[in-house]
């Protein structure tokens, strides 16, 4: 079962006829007359014969295969419900086009230059890739190989702003987080602080300008900001720091749901009552929303929808729609908009 | 930014030399002088030109990269830390080898043609696929194909206990579910039930087959066993039923920790108390267990170490290790031990 694969020289002789034969057969058939093309194909089936796909794409000039890349490292990855929305909406996007999705995992930065390889070496006709840092290496890896790319959420990096080029889809974050934080203030809230992802994402930069849009000021009141890292350990080290800061706090918008129900954890060992004390707001809508007691409001994006519009920029560019056939319009960014969910932690 | 890539022809005009040079030098440079040399690597440095790994490939019959296949839904891929963590020890194993992991996503049976055609393509240069299920067609794919491959789990289809070539990593299910099951007689308990796994695939069937060893019998009481599918809601639905047929149970051995906690869920739900009235144990020991509330006893496999051996077979059957030298010994399946860890639900 695991001998050799047969090879187009075995094809050949089986069949009686020349390697440029069956490479034309293999390849479309074109200029080949159909009995001599039988035979080939009769040859092919009978050895199992798969042709070799570098060969094959150094003719067509395409791998049928797009790389996702998340730069987070993997345990990142499998713990924030965010990316398992993503690439579910990326997976059907381009499964209905039969193309091949290849996420590629990294642990950290010293992947980075294989990746690199990875994505210039021609294994891929594309790349979408999410979770970009101010400082990641991975877009101007991709911009120097040539690799057609769509990125997730607006490009923060310098240069990005001004270059014509750029494909992405983000969603309205800092409308969202605007909203989020009016709803507080209609509550009646006047203490609000804010837990933040890093601040060299736009996503979350973005909803701390919202935050501030909200509540009329250019900048934050210091002992009101406290950083986590769009996770649950981060939420919950941000919410326990604010408490100490100020005490007087009466509500918490938190950059993401996972934030914001680790800053649930804490209010819950503090003794602290949701909402009846402490209001709690978070972003993204995914399922640690629902899960949280209580149920927590939250701005709703529709992540597997911006997933499903991420591989359908990138297969326009590539000259493909999910139908198959190229599409006239020239694909150009998108922006999703956000709304407020309001449940029981508000 | 985006323009085309330089080609090996732009490379050669550049130098002034001629195409099979350059090809020449971008292959290790063998019979070329070294001014010659030098001058074309000047030109690629220059025109910042990448070979075609498709081309190499054709020369060096190696891409450098590995599949990883989840014959699962990607809902359950993202969704059961039994996965992450296979992965983060496979990530690890092939990162130190400078060895791409591209994890190949699937929606369903739909794209296993697709799946097959990349990797009978040439693109990879093994693969390690988990989660089969006994009619799965990814195993013979890649048989016919050639394709080293290395399998998480023993396989349990029709041929496997007789090919002498298969490679697996598996964990002894049947001795760790016999522990689990002894452990709940020496408690007392009387009346056990089981929740299993999908029976087509081995780890579900030899937790099962380790439940009927600890018991002393060859077949179950019907009544005291319920089918879920290795998901927390499977273990919430198999739980009821368990209930339903036989409300004098007093313990439940669940063969996966998300089924343990899905019965955890619905005995709350039922005002059974856990283990005053019925106690729970799991499989696995992975987080859901540690979060379980009351915290789950459960027999612990080490996963990510079971990812580390998967991908440490398949270096050592294209002739790597991860320390980039070949090995000597053939390399062989593998079966790693289980052990019982008491916590507060038995």
């Amino acid at each position: 079962m695991h001998g050799p694969r047969p090879t187009l020289e075995a094809v050949a002789a089986h069949a009686g006829v020349s390697r440029a034969t069956v490479s034309r057969v293999v390849n479309g058939g074109a200029g080949v007359r159909k009995a001599l093309r039988d035979r080939v194909q009769a040859a092919v089936a009978e050895l199992g014969y798969v042709p070799n796909s570098a060969a094959r794409s150094l003719v067509t000039r395409r791998t049928g295969a797009v790389a996702v890349v998340i730069a987070e490292p993997e345990t990142r990855v499998f713990s924030d419900p965010f990316f398992a929305q993503q690439l579910r909406g990326i997976s059907r996007e381009l499964s209905a086009c039969d193309t091949q999705l290849l996420l590629l995992l990294l642990e950290g930065r010293t992947d980075y230059d294989r990746i690199g390889r990875y994505l210039a070496g021609g294994h891929v006709d594309g790349a979408l890739m999410f979770s970009l840092h101010r400082d990641d290496p991975l877009p101007s890896m991709a911009a120097v190989s040539g690799l057609p790319t769509v990125f997730g959420g607006r490009p923060g990096w310098p240069g990005a702003e001004t270059d014509p080029d750029l494909l992405y889809v983000d969603t309205d974050n800092r409308g969202g987080a605007r909203q989020a934080v009016e709803h507080l203030l209609e509550r009646g809230r006047r203490r609000i602080a804010v837990i933040t992802g890093p601040l060299d994402q736009t996503s979350a930069q973005d909803r701390l300008d919202g935050y501030l849009d909200a509540l009329g000021v250019t900048e934050a009141d210091p002992a009101l900001v406290a950083h986590g890292d769009f996770t649950a350990e981060g939420g919950e080290r941000a919410m326990a720091e604010l408490l100490d800061r100020s005490p007087d706090l009466d509500a918490v918008f938190a950059g993401s749901d996972l934030m914001a129900s680790g800053a649930l954890r804490t209010l819950r060992a503090r003794g602290r009552r949701v909402p009846e004390d402490i209001a709690v707001v978070g972003y993204d809508d995914l399922e640690p929303a629902a899960w949280a007691d209580p149920a927590l409001t939250t701005v709703r994006q529709d992540v597997q929808e911006m997933g499903r519009m991420m591989a359908g920029l990138l297969l326009r560019r590539l000259g493909l729609g999910a139908d198959g056939a190229p599409r006239e319009e020239p694909p150009a960014p998108v922006v999703t908009p956000a709304r407020l969910i309001v449940r029981d932690s508000s």
